[in-house]
């Protein structure tokens, strides 16, 4: 984001998917009675926490610490739910679709980050997914609860198919723009998908006896 | 710490201050029924957590592998508490002025390296914040706790206040030293005046219906 | 692991080590109702967090993003709980060997990466007990338990153990190779010994009063 005076299109997505990211942040705070400190803190660990596992990892600064425009969107979403608290329920649909917008674009900025420091395709797959899904897992181990995403819904794995169609896209020969959007679009509509049919994945069915081994 | 053979004034801080930090997480992890091995690694965490965060976001080595000092503090803290453990309730006043001594001078430290690795002072500020009160959010993750700063107390906040407040001197001409000391004096006093009058802020009512939407 | 078509011994010990520590974290996530997703991500995170912990604070790129062996060798642990699950309580000897063996193997090259970066023997012994016990602490920190090594059993003290008289070999001359046995050993034989005698640290009793004040 070289100038967020003049935000491109792929600016206001992030702006979009950020600010749904922390909404859904906050709100978790909310029902868990946080102060209004712990609730910013907590939508800000939820939007930029997967990216900065992933800015970890690959040994980059981390994006938020190169923009304040993270700290301030969550701030904008602070005052949004102290604003509307009690309305915002009404707009579940919409966030849900802000917050798909997220995931789906979120997934490839960590795709093509990673590509970038010339990691192979797994590894680009991995943090596209760790950017999209991971900020939700430390959001739910503060809040101390297990991680959502591990138990009942298909929201790291749309990262995961969405990145692998972009990567098939890419050796395909297409354009990186044109793959990009295919990506993006693919991570999205596995997400609605999944939502709107309640498709899950399998429980794992191991054992009930299983010793503390490790 | 140069030459910890002969402290300086800031070494001596900052033993208290790593010494009530490790007090706190074993005390803890002790009320947890946590075993001696798990009470030190928490009361460690607790000393050092806030620095390694910082320092692997700010990518250079964490402080505690580079001084064995911070080690043998908590070992200290756990003698001490092994020892003294019935008694220790009738030092709650001093661990809580110790535990604000170490809040102001990890803040002061935390602040002065973001802005001598070229960061700007927002970053500064906020790895001030976390060098003094990160630690307290591992180790209540560890013992399995919702972060009791999320929650109840003015703890980060003022360290957010003290370090703006450094910057702010720094701004106006002050020259280094005096503002470190009237930066470390403003989280200390934010600290006291906080417990001593009660002071929160206040809890976010967003909405009791959150759905788990992230 | 240079070739992994032509696996050396330590290569098999590593494959043995990180399917038994996948197999640990899939089968406590399944105990959980975990999804499919859930439980490999878990399984993962336990054969591999304490390695990539080490390797962070060691500013190197962690070893699993250099190598898919890992990925695979956690697919493959997951088809073994899906395929065997109800049967898996009879092998728990064998995995608890294996465990061992994968507790021991990873402490030794947790501890010799260290050392090849340079870092004093008290950094190395820490960073081999991070190698082969932080991942399981990960993996309750996902699970929302408290982190069982803190509480009840001899598991990182036996690598803190090992680590030291693998140095204690080296500063008496002996060379690399041998002493790597022998430090690998004494991990394997003080867990061992640990289980089998009911082996435990004494539970810290503080004070019950403790006060949340960090």
């Amino acid at each position: 984001m070289e100038n967020w005076l003049m935000p491109s299109f792929v600016d206001i997505l992030d702006f979009i998917g950020t600010f749904a990211f922390a909404i859904s942040g906050i709100r978790l705070a909310s029902a868990k009675q946080f102060d209004w400190f712990g609730a910013y803190i907590i939508g800000f660990v939820t939007a930029i926490g997967g990216g900065t596992i992933r800015d970890v990892l690959l040994d980059v600064t981390p994006v938020w610490m190169t923009n304040p425009i993270y700290l301030i969107c969550t701030a904008i979403a602070m005052v949004f739910v102290i604003a509307f608290g009690k309305y915002l329920i009404h707009l579940n649909n919409t966030f849900f679709l802000f917050d798909s917008i997220g995931l789906a674009l979120f997934t490839v900025v960590g795709f093509d980050k990673s590509m970038a420091e010339g990691y192979p395709f797994w590894i680009s797959i991995i943090m596209g997914s760790f950017t999209g899904a991971a900020g939700g897992v430390l959001r739910d181990v503060f809040i101390n609860e297990i991680p959502l995403i591990f138990r009942k819904e298909i929201y790291a794995m749309a990262c995961v198919v969405g990145g692998f169609i972009y990567w098939l896209c890419l050796q395909s020969g297409m354009e990186s723009y044109g793959s990009q959007i295919v990506g993006g679009c693919a991570v999205f509509l596995v997400r609605i998908l999944a939502v709107k049919y309640h498709l899950t994945l399998p429980i794992l069915k191991g054992d009930e006896h299983s010793p503390h081994i490790g």
